[in-house]
């Protein structure tokens, strides 16, 4: 009953609340898990850097200090290769506009930054850009390995081609990029291990069309955290870019990527009222701290805003976020649940298991860093924006 | 179709994307609006400015530019503090932790901030750091308009003279204070009418309660911006307090609260890519930019994530953001639409109106603001965070 107003060993009582809480124990072996996976398959891994958006973070993901590592935004270009990365794939679609500030991070910080695209008209503008600028730009093909959203299909040969071909002009063809989206709609084993064969498959077939034209093709990157899980064989793949699984989440927990008790997030909220009648904990944990994620909800568990945990982090019995509004976090039991409400006062620590790691993340600018169970007093700061 | 290619006299060709538009007309439009309504019914207007988090917006919603306003968070609080506000409401129920913060912000900035709260052990905790602290905390009790998340109920004497009367004790009772939530499930005009009658009189109900128990209760603020637009009748309220009607989003246009045409914020996009035979427009504008928020899914007119405008802010018919990945939105028509999808090259631009501007907003760090059409050149920072 006292929780909250006493002082715990666990280090907690002095973080301002709501905050993320980072548990680099689990960060660390939810890493060294991934790379024995990749190892035992022959391929590296290129973590993506979407999720965490920390250097820190980064520096544990990664093979090397230097990287690889993949981005999602130009700003996290810029941030990591300030902070000594320098092997980057930026993998969204390039628009022509971004050319001169991918041009600039490669010049200031020496980082080889690749780029992405998926049509002829790209590949013009980008070829243009190199020989404008006397910067062969690295580009890789995206590939459509599920119809998932971008990318040239694996058997269309005269696009890939033509894009190949175009970018022999003046740019520099350096492979082909896939991410198999739609497994994040999957929770079979052995549908997952098809969705990573065929993508595998549709990486190799594009390969394979592009080498047997004569242009170059040595890397074939693919990646999503189900499929980087439950791939069996990665032959012809030659890297793996996957993010979430350094962190997981409720999703993934419900496609089956990793376990709830891999997951190294948590928002830590405070008590701020109660609906007794009603069951509700009032929290000060809304969806400005937890996002609006609602993943889960298409899942055959539904998490509702968030899984709530003692400050220890271990999950109480059927107790999720029912609702939240901006700072305002709803918590009680799941529908039909018979399991008892914990009696908290108002100014007791609660931790919320997050539905989606690069959602709730996003929400916050640092890491509180738990190892052993206590926090460590550091901070990890992560960004946010283009 | 050279869209994004050649510079416009719309000024929004040296915008990087994806980015945050603000309309300042619209913005204007929207405050006299409700200052107007708010005068006809003899009430004050306390904006809430979680939704905004910026000290510009707030210069045009507020009454002077010392306030009074409100506030989400505390990082908020000493912003606006910072920023020249002396009257404040920090509107989310208070954690013991808090109080040395509070009591910060109103000795360092002299802001008169009032806190909520809606227990009794609340109640101590503040009397007992009023005392301790020799600073008279103003205190308002959260009652429940509707069921919807804290408070308490409007009739509940006991508990509110309990509130009240431990108040006394060295903190200092302001008023009540009350927020509709539920209004915003409802679409119907009568219906929001009736949550606004409801509202102002579970206020004056609780208000009484405490006046006839010889307690003070000089203040009695409501406020929901559905609530807002459509009272007729505020007798014993004396203050309102609103914030996303200054700004608007679909959410709002769906419960009726604003039309479509008063929305002051877009989300500035570039096109970078197509699946055709899909009929689909890629672009750089995923749920990083616009936030995970579907509230529209759940009214009779499901936006996606967001109803999508050419640059000039008009919206092409039934295109919507059909899916959202982390930085990647797709494009296309609403299901059952036989509408045209506009043909737009790599690197055009596209204005997405969002579904809830308190959520898009909170994926940004500032606003370019349009006037007459067109980027003033200016930037306006927000905050974001605790």
């Amino acid at each position: 009953m006292t929780d909250g107003h006493i002082a715990q060993a666990d280090g907690l009582d002095g973080l301002e609340t709501p905050c993320l809480l980072l548990d680099a124990d689990r960060l660390q072996a939810n890493v060294a898990g991934m790379r024995a996976r990749l190892d035992r398959l022959g391929v590296s891994l290129r973590p993506h850097l979407k999720t965490a958006k920390s250097l820190d973070v980064a520096r544990v993901a990664m093979a090397s200090p230097s990287g690889p590592a993949t981005v999602s935004t130009l700003r996290e270009a810029e941030h990591f290769a300030e902070g000594g990365i320098r092997d980057l794939i930026y993998a969204v679609g390039i628009a022509p506009q971004k050319l001169d500030r991918v041009g600039a991070i490669r010049r200031r910080w020496g980082t080889d930054l690749a780029i992405v695209l998926d049509s002829v008209e790209q590949a013009e503008a980008v070829t243009a850009w190199s020989r404008r600028n006397g910067d062969t730009l690295p580009v890789l093909i995206e590939v459509d390995a599920d119809g998932h959203r971008s990318g040239v299909k694996p058997k269309d040969a005269e696009r890939l081609v033509a894009i190949g071909g175009m970018l022999a002009d003046g740019a520099c063809l350096r492979g082909v990029l896939l991410h198999a989206g739609d497994s994040y709609g999957l929770t079979d084993p052995a549908a997952l291990t098809r969705a990573a064969e065929d993508e595998r498959r549709a990486a190799v077939t594009a390969a394979t069309i592009l080498r047997e034209a004569g242009l170059p093709c040595p890397v074939v990157s693919v990646g999503s955290t189900p499929t980087a899980r439950y791939a069996e064989n990665l032959d012809g793949v030659t890297e793996v870019r996957a993010g979430v699984f350094m962190i997981g989440d409720l999703f993934q927990a419900g496609v089956g990527s990793c376990g709830i008790g891999d997951i190294a997030l948590t928002v830590l909220a405070t008590v701020i009222g109660h609906q007794r009648d009603k069951g509700w904990i009032i929290t000060d944990a809304g969806w400005m701290a937890l996002s609006r994620d609602r993943g889960t909800a298409r899942q055959r568990v539904d998490q509702g805003y968030g899984l709530v945990c003692d400050r220890a982090g271990r999950s109480y019995p059927d107790l999720i976020v029912r609702d939240a509004n901006q700072e305002h976090g709803i918590v009680g039991l799941r529908a039909g649940s018979s399991a008892a409400v914990p009696d908290l006062p108002v100014g007791a620590r609660l931790r919320i298991l997050p539905n989606h790691a690069c959602a709730t993340g996003a929400q916050h600018d640092r890491y509180h860093v738990l190892s052993g169970g206590r926090h460590t007093g550091e901070a990890w700061p992560r960004i946010n924006g283009w």
